[in-house]
């Protein structure tokens, strides 16, 4: 999400600089990203060169999975048009907070992904789901589980089986995130499934090793920490990516991502944006790495 | 942990700030606490006033159980004659952190516990034993688990029955605290284990929640993440309390702790030692207490 989620409430940067950053994070081994927005530009200022932005990372040819976020008929458009074949839409669960968000109802959002759908579907391109505010909204507060299992369903329904749960303010708690993924998972009978997480609370890591227990199979984050949701008030950065990758390569479950690299593109990331550097492994380094042998006894 | 490991490599606050944060932290419903370390003045400064600062809160009688750090002989006879009935005990399993720390040998650090226990009994106190790098040494890297079932057997057959696991450095993941909390317990037949954890590598909370399932009975923490081992290099603030309160809280296993009350605490030890807020919770406040029911749509 480094290059989405983590920039577009920042001061923008130039393509060139989101193509270098889109460069360091492929060389750590990033195998899949969102990598654009297809806002409006008056509405998301630093996604203002997402078509041109989504081309160039086009033509690179990597073997990662390359999405872009759209949230409606004429975002899909122009996320094909670029070349994108893995389109993300967002719908919240939360009423308030779509209407903030999209500037429309839940119901109507679900109208526009039913077109998308079909757009996407003879384009041969893919469509996932975000459902945000699955653990809470701004406005809202908590959300039921049946509450996101309800708006699942009804985008289930338009033949949709990639999705995504968005802790979008930085809400969860492990024991929910358990126990929402399950749920979500066997009520639909999905095979993967994507969860985001925001550190707002501290949580976002403990969260995500719960959501991987529990069967999640691809975890957003930054690089840095970057990013927050200017729509969502109190939202603050993405789940570390690289305090989430050395916790993994500890624990035997490796993501086959160069951490050292991943730094790297982490330095950078927050050089050029001016985000303070919120990951502990890019500060101290990982585990056991910088042995103090010579230390004086 | 705050008003010792939190204050102990810090600029030395007065007895009377240390008082008034002991204060505010009672206040809050803490009711377990390290107050202080009988170290020598000239190795910790910011201990220095450890005998008159012991006495100081004894005298409070609260209902908490207050602890002392004791290293060797002269300092459990200084925390006894200050008044206190529980003498905290270091002895790290890795041989050269255990040099680097207490200046002498494991053997010798045992040998030195049998005297004090030997004291603390005649004097109806209890001794627990804290196993430091009990994950990972900062000279030696990683600690195997049959190390740490090792020492604690040799520290056991003294007649400890009170045990703490402590990540010295922050190098700890789940998978391990998990599996050393469980392996202790039961190799030990003990009730009760606490464990002690550093956020070196943003790692503390996940740790904290997995300790708890695996049976650990007693977590430190510092408000703000005060604090940090002077001599283990590259180590850095502990866990954060407020933020495990919340997440607790939050999971429904309430500790009776008083977040709000907490927070104000943790804003005072910020401002009295100039230790930068590592708390996120005293940043963004408990989840849905700040709800935007007013924002604009």
């Amino acid at each position: 999400m480094t290059l989405r989620d983590g920039l577009q409430d920042a001061t923008p940067i130039s393509t060139e600089e989101k193509l270098a950053l889109f460069d360091a994070l492929i060389l750590a081994g990033i195998k899949d990203m969102e990598v654009t927005s297809f806002a409006r530009p008056d509405r998301v200022p630093a996604m203002a060169d997402a078509d041109r932005f989504a081309r160039d990372v086009v033509d690179r040819q990597s073997d990662a999975t390359l999405w872009g976020l759209v949230l409606n008929l004429r975002g899909a458009e122009r996320a094909l048009a670029s070349g994108l074949t893995h389109l993300q839409f967002v719908v919240s669960v939360s009423e308030p907070h779509n209407l903030e968000n999209t500037g429309q109802t839940i119901e109507a959002s679900i109208a526009g992904l039913a077109s998308i759908v079909s757009m996407a579907d003879e384009a041969s391109a893919v469509v996932e789901v975000t459902l945000a505010t699955a653990f809470g909204c701004p406005f809202a507060g908590p959300v039921p589980l049946e509450r996101v299992i309800e708006v699942a369903r009804k985008v289930a329904a338009l033949g949709v089986t990639n999705f995504s749960l968005a802790d979008t303010i930085g809400v969860a708690v492990p024991r929910e995130v358990g126990e929402l993924v399950g749920a979500i998972k066997s009520e639909l009978g999905l095979e993967e499934l994507g969860v985001h997480l925001h550190n707002t609370r501290g949580l976002a890591i403990a969260n995500a090793l719960r959501a991987l227990e529990a069967g999640a199979t691809r975890l957003d984050g930054t690089v840095g920490g970057l990013g927050g949701c200017p729509f969502a008030p109190g939202a603050s950065g993405n789940l570390v990516l690289e305090d989430l990758v050395h916790a993994l390569d500890a624990m035997d479950e490796p993501s086959g991502i160069d951490l050292v690299r991943l730094v790297e593109a982490s330095t950078k990331a927050c050089e050029l944006t001016g985000h303070p550097q919120e990951s502990h492994v890019a500060v101290a380094g990982a585990r056991f790495s910088n042995l103090a042998v010579t230390a004086q006894r």
